[in-house]
Protein backbone atom coordinates (compact mmCIF):
# COMPACT_ATOMS: atom_id res chain seq x y z
CA UNK A 1 0.00 0.00 0.00
CA UNK A 2 2.78 2.36 0.90
CA UNK A 3 4.94 1.14 -2.09
CA UNK A 4 1.88 1.62 -4.67
CA UNK A 5 1.53 5.28 -3.14
CA UNK A 6 5.09 6.07 -3.51
CA UNK A 7 4.83 4.98 -7.13
CA UNK A 8 1.66 6.76 -7.84
CA UNK A 9 3.48 10.01 -6.25
CA UNK A 10 7.06 9.14 -8.65
CA UNK A 11 4.46 9.00 -11.54
CA UNK A 12 3.18 12.93 -10.53
CA UNK A 13 6.54 14.31 -9.82
CA UNK A 14 7.57 13.38 -13.59
CA UNK A 15 4.45 14.52 -14.80
CA UNK A 16 4.96 17.68 -12.77
CA UNK A 17 8.01 18.23 -14.45
CA UNK A 18 7.57 17.82 -17.78
CA UNK A 19 5.00 20.71 -16.99
CA UNK A 20 7.84 23.25 -16.29
CA UNK A 21 7.45 22.54 -12.15
CA UNK A 22 10.31 21.50 -9.93
CA UNK A 23 9.02 18.76 -7.36
CA UNK A 24 10.40 16.88 -5.39
CA UNK A 25 8.43 14.09 -2.75
CA UNK A 26 8.59 14.52 1.22
CA UNK A 27 10.37 12.19 3.09
CA UNK A 28 8.47 11.25 6.18
CA UNK A 29 5.08 12.57 4.82
CA UNK A 30 2.45 10.74 7.53
CA UNK A 31 4.85 9.73 10.05
CA UNK A 32 6.95 13.30 10.48
CA UNK A 33 5.96 15.15 13.79
CA UNK A 34 5.12 18.19 11.64
CA UNK A 35 2.69 18.82 9.02
CA UNK A 36 4.32 17.46 6.15
CA UNK A 37 3.11 17.47 2.48
CA UNK A 38 3.00 14.69 0.26
CA UNK A 39 4.81 16.52 -2.80
CA UNK A 40 6.04 20.29 -3.14
CA UNK A 41 6.35 21.97 -6.94
CA UNK A 42 7.29 25.18 -7.90
CA UNK A 43 7.94 26.75 -11.35
CA UNK A 44 9.80 30.21 -9.94
CA UNK A 45 5.94 31.91 -9.50
CA UNK A 46 3.50 29.47 -8.33
CA UNK A 47 4.75 27.18 -5.41
CA UNK A 48 1.98 24.56 -4.65
CA UNK A 49 2.00 21.91 -1.82
CA UNK A 50 0.09 18.33 -2.97
CA UNK A 51 -1.56 15.42 -0.87
CA UNK A 52 -2.15 13.00 -3.38
CA UNK A 53 -4.45 9.99 -3.56
CA UNK A 54 -4.52 7.28 -5.95
CA UNK A 55 -7.45 4.93 -5.88
CA UNK A 56 -9.38 2.36 -7.91
CA UNK A 57 -12.53 4.70 -7.90
CA UNK A 58 -14.62 7.38 -6.51
CA UNK A 59 -14.95 8.27 -4.09
CA UNK A 60 -12.10 9.71 -2.18
CA UNK A 61 -11.45 10.54 1.35
CA UNK A 62 -9.48 12.73 3.15
CA UNK A 63 -9.78 13.30 7.29
CA UNK A 64 -10.19 16.32 8.47
CA UNK A 65 -5.90 16.23 9.87
CA UNK A 66 -4.70 15.66 6.65
CA UNK A 67 -6.08 18.85 5.26
CA UNK A 68 -6.18 21.17 8.62
CA UNK A 69 -2.08 19.84 8.21
CA UNK A 70 -1.78 20.76 4.61
CA UNK A 71 -2.98 24.25 5.36
CA UNK A 72 -1.30 25.12 8.09
CA UNK A 73 2.24 23.58 6.42
CA UNK A 74 1.12 25.71 3.18
CA UNK A 75 0.31 28.92 5.39
CA UNK A 76 3.40 28.57 7.25
CA UNK A 77 5.67 27.25 3.99
CA UNK A 78 4.41 29.99 1.35
CA UNK A 79 2.52 27.45 -1.30
CA UNK A 80 -0.95 27.29 -2.23
CA UNK A 81 -2.52 23.18 -1.03
CA UNK A 82 -3.50 21.14 -3.40
CA UNK A 83 -5.71 18.02 -3.55
CA UNK A 84 -4.19 15.32 -6.21
CA UNK A 85 -6.43 12.63 -7.28
CA UNK A 86 -5.85 9.70 -9.77
CA UNK A 87 -8.56 7.20 -10.62
CA UNK A 88 -7.28 4.04 -12.52
CA UNK A 89 -7.09 4.55 -15.98
CA UNK A 90 -7.56 7.68 -15.54
CA UNK A 91 -5.94 11.46 -15.72
CA UNK A 92 -4.71 13.11 -12.17
CA UNK A 93 -7.14 15.97 -11.24
CA UNK A 94 -6.07 18.33 -8.95
CA UNK A 95 -8.80 20.27 -6.65
CA UNK A 96 -8.03 23.62 -4.45
CA UNK A 97 -9.30 22.96 -1.03
CA UNK A 98 -12.51 24.49 -1.57
CA UNK A 99 -13.43 22.34 -4.16
CA UNK A 100 -13.77 19.41 -1.72
CA UNK A 101 -17.26 18.02 -0.65
CA UNK A 102 -16.90 18.82 3.22
CA UNK A 103 -17.93 15.67 5.00
CA UNK A 104 -18.90 14.15 8.84
CA UNK A 105 -15.06 13.18 9.32
CA UNK A 106 -12.97 15.35 6.76
CA UNK A 107 -13.72 15.80 3.07
CA UNK A 108 -14.30 13.76 0.01
CA UNK A 109 -14.41 13.44 -4.07
CA UNK A 110 -17.30 11.98 -5.28
CA UNK A 111 -18.55 12.10 -8.54
CA UNK A 112 -20.29 15.83 -7.82
CA UNK A 113 -17.28 17.49 -7.70
CA UNK A 114 -14.54 15.26 -9.65
CA UNK A 115 -15.30 17.02 -12.75
CA UNK A 116 -14.29 20.54 -11.11
CA UNK A 117 -10.82 19.60 -10.98
CA UNK A 118 -8.51 20.62 -13.24
CA UNK A 119 -5.35 19.05 -15.05
CA UNK A 120 -1.86 19.51 -14.32
CA UNK A 121 -1.37 21.25 -17.70
CA UNK A 122 -3.49 24.39 -16.10
CA UNK A 123 -1.64 23.99 -12.89
CA UNK A 124 0.66 27.36 -14.09
CA UNK A 125 -2.60 29.26 -14.43
CA UNK A 126 -3.06 28.63 -10.96
CA UNK A 127 -3.41 31.76 -8.77
CA UNK A 128 -3.39 32.38 -5.11
CA UNK A 129 -7.06 33.05 -3.84
CA UNK B 1 26.31 7.11 6.86
CA UNK B 2 23.35 7.61 5.22
CA UNK B 3 21.34 7.21 8.56
CA UNK B 4 23.85 9.75 10.23
CA UNK B 5 23.29 12.55 7.46
CA UNK B 6 19.30 11.80 7.76
CA UNK B 7 19.84 12.29 11.64
CA UNK B 8 21.49 15.49 10.77
CA UNK B 9 19.19 16.78 8.18
CA UNK B 10 16.11 15.69 11.33
CA UNK B 11 17.92 18.10 13.56
CA UNK B 12 18.75 20.84 11.22
CA UNK B 13 14.85 20.99 9.92
CA UNK B 14 13.43 20.86 13.88
CA UNK B 15 16.10 24.38 14.04
CA UNK B 16 14.12 25.35 10.83
CA UNK B 17 11.21 25.04 12.29
CA UNK B 18 11.97 26.85 15.59
CA UNK B 19 12.24 29.55 13.38
CA UNK B 20 9.49 29.88 12.10
CA UNK B 21 10.17 27.91 8.45
CA UNK B 22 7.88 25.05 7.37
CA UNK B 23 10.68 22.45 6.27
CA UNK B 24 10.70 18.99 4.86
CA UNK B 25 13.34 16.56 3.83
CA UNK B 26 13.32 15.82 -0.02
CA UNK B 27 12.76 11.75 -0.40
CA UNK B 28 15.22 10.43 -3.15
CA UNK B 29 17.92 13.46 -2.75
CA UNK B 30 21.18 12.27 -4.32
CA UNK B 31 19.23 8.72 -6.46
CA UNK B 32 16.35 10.77 -7.75
CA UNK B 33 16.41 11.22 -12.04
CA UNK B 34 15.71 14.74 -11.40
CA UNK B 35 17.96 17.47 -9.05
CA UNK B 36 16.84 16.70 -5.35
CA UNK B 37 17.67 19.49 -2.58
CA UNK B 38 18.16 17.76 0.81
CA UNK B 39 15.70 20.30 2.60
CA UNK B 40 12.69 22.57 1.26
CA UNK B 41 12.35 25.36 4.08
CA UNK B 42 9.76 28.68 3.63
CA UNK B 43 8.21 31.32 5.86
CA UNK B 44 5.88 32.54 3.69
CA UNK B 45 8.01 35.36 2.21
CA UNK B 46 11.77 33.67 1.71
CA UNK B 47 11.46 30.13 0.38
CA UNK B 48 15.34 28.28 0.67
CA UNK B 49 16.51 24.99 -0.69
CA UNK B 50 19.36 23.62 0.99
CA UNK B 51 22.30 20.67 0.37
CA UNK B 52 23.26 19.73 3.97
CA UNK B 53 26.88 18.78 4.86
CA UNK B 54 27.85 17.37 8.64
CA UNK B 55 31.37 16.80 9.26
CA UNK B 56 33.70 15.98 11.74
CA UNK B 57 35.64 19.05 10.95
CA UNK B 58 37.20 20.96 8.49
CA UNK B 59 37.37 21.50 5.21
CA UNK B 60 34.18 20.10 3.60
CA UNK B 61 34.12 19.07 0.00
CA UNK B 62 30.69 19.37 -2.31
CA UNK B 63 31.05 18.51 -5.91
CA UNK B 64 30.38 20.69 -8.82
CA UNK B 65 27.41 18.37 -9.83
CA UNK B 66 25.93 18.96 -6.42
CA UNK B 67 26.01 22.65 -6.64
CA UNK B 68 25.23 22.83 -10.44
CA UNK B 69 21.98 20.41 -9.59
CA UNK B 70 21.50 22.56 -6.33
CA UNK B 71 21.58 26.15 -8.04
CA UNK B 72 19.33 24.54 -11.50
CA UNK B 73 16.52 22.77 -9.04
CA UNK B 74 16.93 26.33 -7.01
CA UNK B 75 16.05 28.38 -10.44
CA UNK B 76 13.21 25.96 -11.81
CA UNK B 77 11.60 26.19 -8.22
CA UNK B 78 11.95 29.35 -7.30
CA UNK B 79 14.22 29.44 -4.10
CA UNK B 80 17.14 30.48 -3.31
CA UNK B 81 20.11 27.69 -2.84
CA UNK B 82 21.36 27.31 0.49
CA UNK B 83 24.52 24.63 1.82
CA UNK B 84 24.67 24.18 5.39
CA UNK B 85 27.40 22.93 6.90
CA UNK B 86 27.67 21.17 10.88
CA UNK B 87 31.13 20.79 12.00
CA UNK B 88 31.21 18.28 15.35
CA UNK B 89 30.34 20.33 18.58
CA UNK B 90 29.21 23.56 16.51
CA UNK B 91 26.63 25.17 15.68
CA UNK B 92 24.76 25.18 11.87
CA UNK B 93 26.46 27.56 9.48
CA UNK B 94 24.67 28.49 6.37
CA UNK B 95 26.53 29.71 3.06
CA UNK B 96 25.10 31.21 -0.36
CA UNK B 97 26.86 30.06 -3.16
CA UNK B 98 29.06 32.73 -4.14
CA UNK B 99 30.41 32.61 -0.34
CA UNK B 100 31.76 29.01 -0.47
CA UNK B 101 35.60 28.66 -2.04
CA UNK B 102 36.17 27.18 -5.58
CA UNK B 103 38.35 24.33 -6.39
CA UNK B 104 39.69 22.05 -9.20
CA UNK B 105 36.63 19.21 -8.60
CA UNK B 106 33.75 21.39 -6.77
CA UNK B 107 33.10 23.66 -4.30
CA UNK B 108 34.80 24.24 -0.42
CA UNK B 109 34.21 25.42 2.74
CA UNK B 110 37.62 25.48 4.60
CA UNK B 111 38.61 27.81 7.88
CA UNK B 112 39.52 30.82 5.44
CA UNK B 113 35.27 30.76 4.55
CA UNK B 114 33.80 29.23 7.62
CA UNK B 115 33.51 32.59 9.51
CA UNK B 116 31.82 33.66 6.90
CA UNK B 117 28.76 31.85 7.04
CA UNK B 118 25.71 32.64 8.98
CA UNK B 119 23.27 30.83 11.26
CA UNK B 120 19.51 29.61 11.57
CA UNK B 121 18.34 32.50 13.13
CA UNK B 122 19.65 35.20 10.97
CA UNK B 123 17.43 33.48 8.10
CA UNK B 124 14.55 35.35 8.02
CA UNK B 125 16.72 38.59 6.52
CA UNK B 126 17.69 36.68 3.64
CA UNK B 127 16.29 38.44 0.19
CA UNK B 128 17.40 37.25 -3.13
CA UNK B 129 21.11 38.57 -4.53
Amino acid sequence: MKAKGTNSERELIHLLWKEGFASIRCAGSGSSRYPTPDILAGNGKTIVSIEAKSRAKLPVYLTKEEIDDLIKFSEQFGSIPLVAVRIKREQWKLFRIYMLNETDKGYSVTKENYGSGFSISELFRLKFK
